[in-house]
């Protein structure tokens, strides 16, 4: 039997040429491998937008490692933090900082509302102690986009620094660095660019990064000392993940074949549309106002039928042939289905015709739209 | 031309099988990936023999994030680690530590001395305030073996904690954890195990693991949350390098098959031992005594003569399809062959004539022995 589609939002369904990159060994240490690196870093700077002003920073581990990094490398100890929260992601943003012990303030949004640049502007002129805006460009938790330019607007205004988190929406939606402001932008191999997860990286001003040497309590999670390593030998500080970085360049080059970013996006928006017109169809509720729901993740009500439990559903659903993902509200049952990875409308249409045997096997009854 | 062989100290050369499990994508949610996950961290117990007094936590990234995450969550704010020194992965933990804000104190050995126990029972009986031992078990920048059973009960005698950096030990030398007293050994995925890079592993004492909750000042390199979630849920915290994972259960299978440590070992100490001799008969001279010379990784003198130069060397054995490695020590010109990976002693001939070609090639001169 075929592997499993993942409605996962990373890891994700690859290309068998992707995955086809991870079948040679690399010396960490070698040319080849080095010129891998500085290729996946250039390609990311563009795809960022960034010119000469932004440098690619990699980092091993997950994404949530490249933002500890670049959270614990920006931000000065005595830095104050505003974290507008919509979301786990944000909650996460906020333990970091806790556990860095710099001081953070939240600004909470509910969970299916965008985070709104007029009230990180009034805030930021409530308490002129902050130093710095951490934003979660898309929450995933519910699968909204929050409004980066205009929130980049309000932090240039108020001379304030900005971290993105754009863990689930780069290389799928528009970003702009150049002239933005924005300090760093962080992301990983195992999202929207299609590759194996394994490593994150952090797209960062040359000149906030150049300022922070020694900020960081950590030696494995600096992104300072991972700059200038790389720059004076082209090599990872630690062992790199060589086939993860191998799938990555894989990765990038559909990317680029495909048509970037904007056809990357395209191809997203028509899964989404596709899946929550044919979800409609069955009688599944999105959770989100269609304005703010980001074309990567869409999050359903779970049925209000007593039949229904997650577990089962999903089970049906995976011997059929799809994965679904678990909800992350706190307040609403919901589950998720996400709308990346190397698959099209046609695949989206084959999962929700998966979901609605699942749904009659299961005696779950749905009021269609 | 097929991939040069990598005579590094990881990565190294993989199987094609260990390459192959990485053609699957895995949901890290699905409970397939779960049993991954269990079944590698189950086997990683066993071959340290821990039996149920340890448990195996997993950690994204290099090994040195796991190092980092064994010391910042195991070691108290207010512990202070001895730590034995003779080479650069020694330094590399007194540097965490002082990132971390914990007190260490250095015991210097020469770069071609193993660590001496009875030096560690001397310093312990002087400096009472002494809480943790860190060492390295293989010291990679020379390739000396550390004498870990002696250490260990020193330690055990004083009452003081060891946590054991094995990562380029682990898998290829015998290690026996229960009733050792060790409160953690370290390793990663890349090494003599045989996968491929991207995530480290501790085998930490259950009791030490649990009694350390909240110590942590990082989020991401926190080994008490990454523990106490997989042990709820099954599932990593932040998503994990699943092809790198299921990589380590391929060459974990390939591990058993072979016969285990003994086997691995005896392979290893072969590929030693021919590389050893084959490189004196041309002229090369070890930089370490055969007593204290750990079976992974060869220092050898670079050639007095002034037509040696490390690069050319490189290039010349590289493109004969064999990649060494650069030496590590600070006052000696030394490179280095590693004799671990999916490699075996036909291979190091085929090195060493590499090696003997790229020698007369380049017009060096070397006195055979």
């Amino acid at each position: 039997m075929s592997d499993p589609i993942l409605l996962t939002p990373g890891p994700l369904t690859t290309s068998a040429t992707t995955r086809h990159a991870m079948q040679h060994d690399w010396g960490s240490w070698d040319a080849a491998f080095n010129r891998l690196t500085a290729s996946v870093c250039a390609d990311l700077v563009e795809i960022a937008h960034g010119g000469d002003e932004y440098v690619c920073v990699p980092m091993q581990g997950s994404g949530t490692f490249a933002v500890e990094a670049a959270l614990g490398t920006l931000v000065p100890r005595d830095g104050v933090v505003l974290v507008p929260e919509n979301g786990a992601y944000c909650t996460r943003i906020l333990t970091i900082l806790e556990r860095l012990g710099v001081a953070a303030i939240a600004l909470p949004f509910g969970e299916d509302a965008a985070v709104d640049a007029a009230a990180i502007d009034a805030t930021l002129a409530r308490e002129p102690r902050i130093t710095h805006v951490a934003l979660v460009h898309l929450e995933t938790s519910a699968g909204i986009l929050n409004p980066l330019d205009a929130i980049a607007a309000v932090c240039r205004r108020h001379g304030k620094r900005l971290i993105v988190d754009a863990m689930s929406s780069f290389g799928a939606l528009p970003i702009a660095l150049a002239g933005s402001g924005i300090d760093a932008l962080i992301s990983a191999s195992g999202k929207c660019l299609e590759g194996v997860p394994g490593m994150g990286f952090a797209i960062v001003r040359r000149d906030a990064l150049d300022a922070c040497a020694g900020n960081a309590r950590s030696l494995a999670l600096d992104l300072h000392d991972q700059y200038a390593y790389l720059r004076r030998t082209g090599q990872w500080r630690f062992t790199p993940p060589t086939h993860v970085v191998a799938a990555l360049r894989a990765a990038l080059d559909q990317y680029r074949a495909e048509g970037g970013q904007p056809a990357r996006g395209a191809r997203y928006r028509e899964n989404c549309r596709t899946l929550i017109e044919s979800m409609r169809a069955l009688g599944f509720v999105p959770f989100l106002d269609a304005g703010i729901q980001a074309p990567v993740i869409v999050t359903f009500h779970a049925p209000a039928d007593r039949a229904y439990a997650f577990r089962p559903f999903y089970d049906a659903v995976r011997d059929a042939g799809f994965i679904l993902y678990p909800g992350k509200l706190t307040r609403v049952e919901t589950f998720r289905v996400g709308c990346i990875g190397a698959i099209d409308a046609a695949d989206i249409r084959r999962a929700v015709a998966a979901i609605a045997r699942a749904i009659e096997s299961l005696g779950i009854a749905l009021q269609p739209a």
